[in-house]
C-alpha cells in the first residue's frame, strides 16, 4: 500500500452568504490525504512556511498521514481565499497569495520512490515530468487540475493528459479541455486524450466515471446544507484513491467502490468548513454512508 | 389497469444547431400516452382540430392507446414552435398558437371513470378541480406544470399541489416554486406542499425522487448526441406512470423501479425529432436500456 499526493497544504479564507473563517486549514494535499487516510497511509509531499501550525500536522501524523515529504521552510504558507454564492458549484477567487508555494520543486524523498500510486493535485503541469521523474514507474499516474492551467499550459497539459492513467476534473474543466458541451461526449474525449479512467465530478449532480468500455454513475449524497465546498474534490480523489490503494486492484469492479468512497468523503468534507468535518470521521461513519449510497441508488 | 391522460395532442416546430423539424407530432398526452403504451392501455383525454394527421391516431391506437377521449373539432391543432441551443437542456418558446386548445374543457369519457390514476400534464390549475371532479375517487392523482403556470397561477397550482399524491418537476420549476436553490431541499419543500411523491428531472443529471421517508437518485442514460430534448418529461411520467399502472403496487420498491423505466423512456425520446423512437421502440429495446441503467449506476 503506497499512495504519494503531491499537493498543496494551505491556508484558507472561505467566505460564504452563512458565514466567514479566515485562514483555516486547507490544500489539495491536506483535503486527499486527509481523506485517504481512512483507506491507507498516505504519504505527502507539499510545502509550507513557518507560519503552519503544528496542532494540524500533528493531527495529520495521527491520522496515519506521512509527512516525511512536506517541507516546512521559511515565510509564510500558500493562503487562499474565495468566495461562494448561494449556488455552491461556483466561486469566486478573491487573492491567491502563493507565498512558500511559489517556487516549490517537489523533492521525493527516497523511501516514496517506490510508491504504487502517484497523485499530481493540481500541479503546474510543467513540474509534472520534474516529479514522475523521481519515481521508479509508479503502476498508477493520477492527476487533477485547475481552469488557470487549462487556460495558461494548455500544450503542457495535453501532453500531460496522454501519460497518467487516471484524471479527475469537474464538469467546468471537462468541457474547457475538450470543447464539448455534452458531458458523456467530454468524458469519452478525455479518455481519447490518454487516461485508461476519468472521474468527471459534477457537485450536487454527482459523478460519472468513464473507462475505456464503461461508464459509472452515482448521484451525490443528499446534502441539504452545503457549508464549504472548497476541498470535495481533493476529498473525492482521496477517498477514490485511498481505496484503490487499499484494495491493491484496478477492477471495474474496484473503480465504481472506490467513486462511492470517493463521493461519501466529498459529502463528509463540504458538511463543515475546513478539514472539521474529516477530522471527526471514523469508519463507522464511512461505512454508515457508503451503505446510504446503496439506499439512494439500489432499485 | 387504467391510468388517464389529460394533456396536450399538438404540433411542435422545432429548431435545433442539428436540424429543424416543422410541425411534426407532439404534445405532452401524446408522449406521456406513447410512452406509457409499452406498459398499460392508456387513455387520453384532449383536443385536436381537423388537420391532425389520421396516419398518426392510427399508429397511437397500434399501439395499445385508447383514444375514446380526443375530441376532433373544427379548426387546427394546438401549434407549439421552440428553439433548443448547444446546451439542450435551454430552450426558448417562440410561438404558441393555442387554437382549438384555447377552450379546452376536458371532459372525461364515462368508461374513464373508474381510473386509477389520473394524469394532469401540465394543465391550467384553474382546470384541476373539474376534471378530478368527473372521476370517482381515482387512487393516484398526478401533475405537471410549466412556468407559465407558476407565474401566473402561483396560488391555485399550490393549492392544487396540497390535493394529488405525484407531482413531476423539472430542476427550474423547482426551485421557481419553492425559492429553494438547492435541489434536496427544493425536493423536501415540494413533498411538504402536499405530494407523497416528487419527480424531479435534472435533464442529462438524471432523475431524483423523494418521498416521504425516501431519497431515491439515478442518473441519466449516457446520451451523446440529443436530437430532440422535447418531450423527455413526458415520455419520463409516461414510463413512470405505466409501469405503476401495470405493477398495481406503489411501494418503494416499485416507484424506484418506475423512476428507472421513466428514465428509459425519456432516454429514447430524445434519441430522434419528435416521436419517432418512441413510435418504433419494443418491449426487447426497453428492458435491454432497463438493464443498461443497472450496469451504470451498479457498485
Amino acid at each position: 500500500m503506497s499512495l504519494v499526493i503531491v499537493g498543496s497544504v494551505a491556508f484558507d479564507t472561505i467566505r460564504t452568504p452563512w458565514g466567514d473563517r479566515e485562514k483555516i486549514v486547507g490544500g489539495s494535499g491536506t483535503y486527499c490525504s486527509l481523506a485517504a487516510s481512512f483507506f491507507t497511509r498516505p504519504r505527502v509531499v507539499g510545502v509550507v512556511g513557518r507560519d503552519f501550525p503544528r496542532k494540524t500536522l500533528a493531527e495529520l501524523r495521527s491520522h496515519g498521514v506521512d509527512l516525511a515529504g512536506l517541507k516546512i521552510k521559511a515565510g509564510k504558507t500558500f493562503h487562499w481565499e474565495g468566495k461562494y454564492e448561494d449556488d455552491p458549484n461556483r466561486r469566486t477567487t478573491l487573492r491567491t497569495e502563493l507565498n512558500v508555494f511559489a517556487d516549490f520543486r517537489p523533492e521525493i524523498p527516497a523511501a516514496y520512490r517506490a510508491s504504487r500510486i502517484v497523485y499530481l493535485a493540481n500541479l503546474n503541469p510543467e513540474h509534472h515530468a520534474y516529479v514522475l521523474g523521481q519515481f521508479r514507474q509508479p503502476g498508477i499516474v493520477a492527476m487533477d487540475t485547475i481552469r488557470l492551467w487549462i487556460e495558461t499550459k494548455r500544450e503542457t497539459l495535453l501532453e500531460e493528459l496522454g501519460r497518467v492513467q487516471i484524471f479527475f476534473a469537474n464538469d467546468e474543466e471537462a468541457r474547457l479541455i475538450t470543447g464539448e458541451t455534452n458531458l458523456i461526449s467530454a468524458g469519452k474525449a478525455l479518455i481519447g486524450l490518454g487516461p485508461s479512467l476519468v472521474l468527471l465530478k459534477k457537485g450536487e449532480h454527482g459523478a460519472l466515471v468513464f473507462g475505456r468500455d464503461f461508464v459509472f454513475g452515482v448521484p451525490a449524497h443528499p446534502c441539504e446544507h452545503v457549508i464549504d465546498p472548497t476541498g470535495a474534490g481533493d476529498s473525492f480523489a482521496g477517498g477514490f484513491l485511498g481505496y484503490l490503494d487499499r484494495t491493491r486492484g484496478l477492477s471495474v469492479r474496484d473503480v465504481r467502490r472506490a467513486a462511492v468512497y470517493g463521493s461519501v468523503m466529498a459529502s463528509f468534507a463540504i458538511e463543515d468548513f475546513g478539514i472539521g468535518r474529516l477530522l471527526a470521521l471514523d469508519w463507522d461513519l464511512i461505512e454508515a454512508r457508503f451503505r446510504q449510497f446503496r439506499k439512494l441508488t439500489a432499485f
